[in-house]
């Protein structure tokens, strides 16, 4: 595949251009029966909208998202469910005088390379606008796995530029999450959070941050050994991600300075913590990890611990300081962008994080049912 | 695909257990016509092999691969080349004793919960012996990169424990990488590392560590927007390697505290900077960037810097120091594993991650090749 | 990918029901650079459309068909081409005293086999009409591949009923097809097929067919040895569209009662046939066969020569007559499917035919490309 | 994929040339849990085999096959099962010959075409002995669809030349088809056949045929509506074996100059045809059909009633009588094309035709299992 579909049974393809006529997204491989309409989807594209607050970009979009196939009677029905969202607050002339500057760090440079021909209204498709996409579909992802086993998804922030947040995980709730407006669960580092991204975006420049994945309930036994690990798949959907500088996953880069006698997470009787360990259908015993330092897989399958990663994002590259490029044709220029640019794009990247994340726990799903035959 | 093949165009498909018969793996998509024999991929599956020095488990295998298929007169053909290694100094009567106890942090625990039965003799399939196939594999992309575009892999160690090399990117030579035993090419940090690893053997532990991949004379162009972003599957590629925790490429983790005004990569033309960049077919009118926080990639497509990133590897879960566990049938027990283990798996990683570059390189140019028609 | 995609290169995923709200298609991995407007697909979805005269159902609708995205001042981008028609027509009332009955020789029941659901509105998903989707993607590697290579698809009626047509294939142009409003560019065959497919109307009945397909100035050098053989890949796209029940190439079912010394086709250099032969990259000395009994394919690969094949169709299943069948709950009763049905599909299956085959040829082409390297 | 893989869950890659080293395959997705030796694949390859009587190629292969990896204490593991056999009685010397010439409808002219090299030994990988691969890992799907289901594959020969068999479906049992040399279950014409075969070979000539592929205990909602429907994988396994010129299921192209009213299956209650029909969980209320027009499949779904189909094979190329041609370098010459070749391909194909289609119901199997989550 060309490289825009995701997943081998629960998979998406993704269309649209920032300011093209509409972003949209196939799903195929729903399995049938699961209750749907656009009233499950509309809330996770409201948490991912510009406008949103003022420490977002001031584009006004309605990100109204439309089922047009795929469901009959409130219910899929195992066939492709199309979702799309119309681009009402197109505006390709904000743009025109960008057509014939790379801007530094973003994709224009390289579309031109690859393709010869690019769409500049709006960075067309290499804009974060597709990620509506992505979370749409995720948030049918979400909502099966949610009703079928129970999964969480609880994606916040733990980091703006040098400000870290101090979170315990077990205790993270999706409340607590959007009781924040940078999406980030301890009030403290949150406010000032907020105060950064104040005085970046008064400076005409960005900032970025740490991202950390939470999954709760998640069913063991999902991932493939070898090459789609499920940390694999976790990370390619992660880095995918624009702006995403890096992943890692349970004791991740940290991990590296440790020794074995440290990391290693021993197994336990899972009476022995108290945790109430749903029964697994091949007699996993009861059995449960002291610490989980492996982040909720081992040898790339799910132990049924939390998953947890981290998502590193850079400052977003559209800033209005003034920067040094080239043109089209090669002459040095200066260049400032200007416009509704987020100075910090993580609040409204965590529910991108979700959807990700729901979307590869999904299709592992489907695979494992697939698996064992 | 089942979780065994990577790649779309330049295809890959492995086989085989650590005490089984053979490993192995199937080619499919290599051009006709490039010269071809076991001498071409050896010396890569020496640099892995185990036993090299004193640092490296005492296994002994011989891992001579042989070529099966896919190769006549010298040259490939285009039709799928199978290679393979006889597992020659398999013994599975040492894992006798493991085969009803769950290591920590191994897979042994994910595949039962997974498949209901599972290979105990050295880890099976989960075994990083694996990685041979990968490696074999590697080697061919390797040189058929080489040969068309001049690129160069340059992975090295950055960091074991908490000792960090400092190291100059630009300076960094295929020789003076494997003048270390370690890998790591700054002379005082590689003997410290050197020592760490001696140590930590002595105590029966293991340890953690960092490698950085570095490419060069990358062609612009590869990558695919979207989800199949160069990083993407670089990142998928690394994650998918066993004791893996992390990644990220250009300014990662670190580019997540910087500012916009920082870390974008200003475009200057190249005759600025006096490099001799190679001339792309587009005609990219000799544009360069001042600096390469970015990595090498914008939008997930190279711009023809070089690539660089760092994958962050657990020490590995295998240790000989005594650690509670619980059996197969879930009673609490005693585990102490003993035998022929990498008290620190960096160094014979290094080639691994090598490979897994070029595999996902050789993949993008062969999608480039079909893109534009 | 769970079935509602096509091609791996040239990668089309299909959506839509008969009675939902829109058909439509994503086409992902259509080179950059291709000049392109609805005026390009238009006509080959009137070619299709119901209501194109007295002999195809009278369902009216306007099919007009739309680019939501991929397409940038009239040229295509390299990124995802949605095209995508709305269901002006569709009046699911018509439909809701079938949806407790399975029609015989429908899908009704074995969706409700597989799903346990089903959007009972004129066939749902399983309507004909989702061949909108593919008539539309195809018209775009119709355009692509005539502009690179001249490649043109010239499928035609060849027999309806027990009528056959007495058709040179040598001679068959795009005019003399769309001559007859039948589709069958032999004018004494084609007024006798009109007359049947008249009566089978009055009688409530409906009536099978052949369509040959045909091909010419295929490059040559297309289709993957093993699996992906062309001649495969386009049995299977003719077999997945509804209503086909055989496909053969070349000689076909014919050259089964055949030796091997009056099957072969005599290589002999194309002087001496006095064709103007294309000349191929890898000098292919003007080399031709003296006949064509392989349909122009050897070994699953192009041979330069025309490609032709025949798609048998089944009488199509909703007919006014009366049929016993059961009910959803299992209860013997009769039913006569009355509406806007064809009495004969042919006619408008000839695009069909050449779209899929269109598909086919564009995504062995740039396949082709890849493995070069 | 580059195209020698083969499904998409329970997906095979096979590799080797016929006079390399060796033949083989890679099974990824086999469940795990099945009991497996060579002992359950040997029998369907000795049924493959050359040499097997007086009408086969006296090429003597002992065609051994060995298992790998993927099988662990006699079972499968859910691992990639490598299956082998290496190639004992090449004798390249034979083919040196040939190598500067092109073969009438062989495929050496095509790998040139399109490869710019070929191993000319025994057609290197364009022999039908990769069939051998594909037996091997269809034995596997056999058996896992024989002991979950009961499935049966009774694909017999109904044709050789002009002479046909008559036999009723029905009754046909595989100690009947067996029993026969051309495994032709109708001894009249089995033994016709059997001397048309003789005289062919006399004449150092060769014959095509039609072989019908018959499954019986198919499970219902097997194959994806739209693209991957269940005769659509079916016909394109059919028409990527070598030689293969046609395939169609039920009906079929008799089916093209039937009326709706004679071709439909009516439904009925299956009390009403005393069938014992396996009860389906979701509730089927045991219907049935009158009739099999539709060949066990509608919408692209089976039904559960027996599958059957046609595949028409070609007479074989290779014929020792002389034939025009020209050399590799474009001169006319002679060619006769002796040593060892059947003169009839179909009897060894028919554990072909059900390793093909074995293959494709345990792929559908699979995804069956995943797609209802």
């Amino acid at each position: 595949m060309p490289g825009n579909s995701f997943g081998e049974l629960f998979s998406i393809t993704t269309f649209g251009e920032s300011h093209g006529a509409a972003i949209g997204v196939i799903i195929d491989g729903c399995p049938p029966g699961l209750a749907l309409s656009e009233k499950d989807i509309q809330p996770d594209l409201d948490r991912r909208k510009p406008g949103q607050s003022k420490i977002t970009t001031q584009r006004k979009e309605e990100d109204a998202i439309h089922i047009l196939s795929g469901v009959f009677n409130g219910k899929t029905t195992g066939t492709p469910i199309m979702l799309m969202a119309y681009n009402k607050d197109a505006n390709p002339k904000d743009y025109e005088k960008l057509k014939d500057l790379y801007r530094p760090s973003h994709a224009d440079y390289t579309y031109d390379l690859k393709y010869g021909i690019r769409d500049w209204r709006g960075s067309g498709r290499a804009s974060a606008r597709e990620t509506l996409a992505r979370v749409a579909a995720g948030a049918i992802a979400k909502k099966y796995l949610k009703e079928k086993c129970g999964v969480e998804f609880l994606s916040h922030v733990v980091q703006i530029g040098t400000i870290r947040a101090d979170i315990d995980m077990q205790k993270v709730t999706s409340k607590a999450i959007d009781a924040s407006l940078v999406r980030c669960p301890d009030k403290s580092a949150s406010d000032k959070m907020l105060k950064l991204i104040e005085e970046v975006r008064k400076e005409g420049d960005s900032v970025g941050g740490i991202i950390r994945g939470l999954v709760r309930n998640v069913p063991p036994g999902l991932g493939e050994p070898v090459f789609d690990k499920l940390p694999a798949d976790l990370g390619k959907a992660m880095l995918s991600i624009n702006a995403v500088k890096g992943f890692d996953f349970g004791s991740g880069f940290g991990g590296s300075i440790m020794r074995g006698s440290d990391h290693n997470d021993e197994f336990i009787l899972s009476s022995l913590r108290g945790s109430a360990k749903q029964s697994y259908p091949k007699g996993s015993k009861n059995i449960t990890t002291k610490t989980n330092n492996s982040g909720g897989t081992l040898g790339g399958i799910s132990t049924g611990e939390d998953i947890y990663f981290r998502v590193a994002f850079k400052p977003v590259a559209s800033i209005a300081l003034q920067q040094n490029t080239v043109t089209r044709s090669g002459k040095a220029t200066k260049i400032s962008v200007e416009g509704r640019h987020d100075p910090c794009v993580l609040p409204r990247a965590v529910p991108i994080v979700d959807a990700m994340a729901a979307l590869v726990l999904m299709d592992h799903y489907l695979r494992n049912k697939a698996q064992n035959g």
